[in-house]
């Protein structure tokens, strides 16, 4: 179901006092709440799930994680691991009540060692916070995610986030070394290593990387990071019609570079910008945005002149190249204030992350349109046209359920076009509460099987992160 | 135990001739073998290990595949799979006998689509085949294994294969997208998507990606590739103490570039090369070997000029920069003699490849010139300076009983050695039978449990490449 409280439907688990003294004794009084005010606060996340919790607990070490682990596995009460609660998919959404378990506290930088390229972080950390401690070394963290100024980074690890550099740079999965983690069983391990490669036994860090804290909390995290280019260049590029823009996306794959940056806003989200804003965009079917980047000017104009010569030879109303830093933050607004524009417009939003094979987003973009018609509903789409995943944003009033009704016919739509086009439900968002019912439109009732065995072998009991993913129903 | 017949220790398996005709009907005459010199040929990998299967089969199509896991699973006999046997630490040797199954003549390049940034591949193409395939479209495939030549990829994808080229590019893992698997059970079970990012579910193509064939047999691979750079540079350098080569390995960290290559041979590579080549280098204590790339010349040259910069703060004994492509394939010729040269010095070799952070190692260095003064046996090692990984190769008299026993000690100091830097048992071989005992140096008992608890969810029966890892032991 992609709204709603799941936790109506759902068994419901109920508290003694004895739990609350016990978890007090292990976290301490300032750092547990069962206060109404804040069990509404973490019924939330951004997406437009609700479950309330019957508590909130905040660690601050992994051997409390252990205890309250240990104390919630032997009580059978479910446990919501929780960074800042910026998940669009319903993830840190408490399904079944139970404790929220915020590492929002455990937020220190452990090391930075350029020498060894990495560094290691406890997992409240905000995205940005790493990304200021890492600046002076020259040094970044590539993954990128859109709330980087407040997500978590056991929240990024948790979502294996991405961003607008996915193409060039990858998602977090590509740059975790290693990992603390607790298992639901109370028990505490070690994954990966130190070192920038190894082979040494199964890959237990990516196991977790993106499993949505259904198999453990993590602790602590190490990453790889890398030197940050130094030169940049950036162009904006309008179609009049879809099929110009997408030929342009797939003739940058054959130009021989990969963009830094590919973005492409659909004809609806200008529309709306236009609308909501003093930007005076040009009305078109499509507009994209490309960025390199490199150490030098040379590097990044040669880049940027393969990627401009294509879009000159597909019909382009305009390209646009920036000269300096302030025209380029100039082509960037459109993009940045996209997401922004489109949850202003009707009271109620979902912002999907379908993901297809680069060469089908036309089809993609033109299939959201026919969607958007069937269900007479605005759907207004952005996204990283350079890794194939888009974000159509869709927009209705949630207090009129009709409209309520044909957002879900919509939503379940888009997520059969997308696996019909060779896509994935999620390109960096995770399945959570909101893609749970479609994940066996995408996976082979083996991999379904094979998941769920995983989840059982790690928490028999159920107790980590209930309802998410499809992992506890049609066993 | 790093040397001899596991087979020869461990429960054996016979075949009843009723299971030789179900093989013959699930694969075709000419794709069974259990003649002798077949027989002879199985038992042996890369590495010093021995053991022989009683029977070989090359699996054609998956459909074949599930058949043959079908009837082993039933009658629990050991599975082997099996690419072109490169594998330098006996992965790929029929520890327990059994039935290898070979799938190099599942060769086919399915599908190269450059719009989708991706190649489609049966698990028995060689590397090298699809560098061939990718080149005219200006693309390749990141990791290249130093046995490229001849190793498959289905290989490349059970040992997470690396390189010289993984401190830039990374190694294997980071450019599978997708797999078709066959389970130890027979069922057959697709991962990952053919889109760019996918967080849809647990991250089992991952789980598979250097498995080392213990958890299902890969018949199908989906590869992001990658635009190839059309510029270059390299260089070398000369040290004559080993602290100033690793200075400068880690103060290029600090430099912001991250160079393509950075390779390190130690003095008794370099002595070795002298005596069996006419190279003349200089005997010195390190030679470091970059190499930069880019699209323009400028790009390569700014980034070179940093390390250079960072050679000649270091006491170099010696800086040589190419000033052509025949220059550079001069500088390249040390490195690329070295395996095959040092392989040829003594009857017998092990190699190595320890991997610890990058600051480490100089100390990794330094120790392991230690240790070979402990046990006086030669170690020469060189490798990958860039991203941490070292081959020590161990050179010995296989027919000399002490020695053998001294490579042993000197092998399993070594493993000591890395783990206390901080660092992993293998940075690229795997554990296969070589590493198996020391599992648990570097992973701790919940890691351990939760891997073996891995191995039995997808193989209940212990057939598939039993033996390996540590999968089975103390259970």
């Amino acid at each position: 179901m992609p709204l709603g409280d799941v936790s109506a439907r759902s068994k419901r688990f109920f508290m003694d006092d004895h739990i609350k003294q016990d978890l007090i004794d292990i976290v301490g009084e300032s750092n547990y709440t069962d206060s109404l005010i804040d069990m509404v606060s973490y019924s939330y996340d951004a997406s437009e799930h609700r479950g309330r919790p019957f508590c909130a607990v905040w660690g601050e070490t992994a051997e409390q994680i252990v205890e309250i682990m240990k104390l919630a596995n032997r009580e059978k009460i479910p446990v919501i691991p929780r960074g800042a609660g910026t998940s669009l998919s319903g993830m840190t959404v408490p399904a079944r009540g139970g404790i929220v378990l915020d590492t929002s506290r455990m937020n220190r930088i452990i090391k930075i060692s350029i020498d060894d390229r990495l560094a290691v972080v406890q997992p409240g950390v905000i995205y940005a916070d790493l990304e200021r401690a890492l600046a002076p070394y020259g040094f970044f963290f590539p993954p990128d995610p859109a709330s980087g100024k407040v997500c978590t980074l056991g929240g990024n690890v948790a979502t294996n986030a991405g961003g607008m550099k996915g193409a060039k740079y990858g998602t977090t999965r590509d740059y975790v070394l290693g990992l603390q983690v607790v298992l639901p069983d109370g028990r505490i391990m070690r994954t990966g290593s130190n070192a920038m490669k190894s082979v040494s036994g199964y890959d237990l860090t990516r196991l977790f990387v993106g499993s949505e804290g259904t198999l453990g909390t993590v602790t602590e995290i190490t990453f790889k990071i890398n030197p940050k280019p130094t030169a940049g260049s950036t162009a904006v590029a309008t179609f009049n019609n879809l099929e110009d823009a997408g030929r342009a996306v797939s003739e940058i794959m054959h130009s021989g570079v990969i963009p830094s940056v590919l973005e492409i806003l659909g004809r609806e989200t200008i529309s709306a910008i236009n609308e909501n804003t003093d930007l005076a965009l040009p009305e078109v079917d499509a507009m994209l945005l490309a960025e390199t980047d490199g150490y030098t000017r040379e590097e990044t104009e040669y880049q940027m002149q393969k990627i401009i010569d294509v879009f000159n030879g597909n019909h382009p109303m305009e390209v646009k190249k920036a000269g300096s830093e302030a025209e380029a933050a100039e082509l960037w607004k459109a993009r940045k204030s996209a997401y922004a524009v489109l949850a202003r417009i009707k009271t109620h939003f979902v912002l999907e992350d379908v993901t297809v094979p680069m060469a089908k987003v036309p089809d993609l973009l033109k299939g959201i349109r026919e969607i958007a018609g069937k269900y007479n509903i605005l759907i207004a789409t952005f996204g990283h046209a350079g890794d194939g995943n888009l974000h159509p944003q869709i927009l209705y009033d949630g207090y009129d359920p009709d409209q309520v009704k044909r957002m879900e016919d919509a939503v379940a739509d888009l997520f059969k076009l997308a696996i019909d086009l060779g896509g994935t439900l999620t390109g960096e968002h995770g399945i959570g509460l909101s893609k749970a019912p479609y994940m066996s439109l995408e996976h082979d009732a083996t991999a379904m099987d094979v998941m769920r065995g995983i989840k059982r072998m790690f928490d028999p009991n159920n107790i980590l992160n209930p309802g998410k993913m499809a992992l506890d129903n049609e066993q």
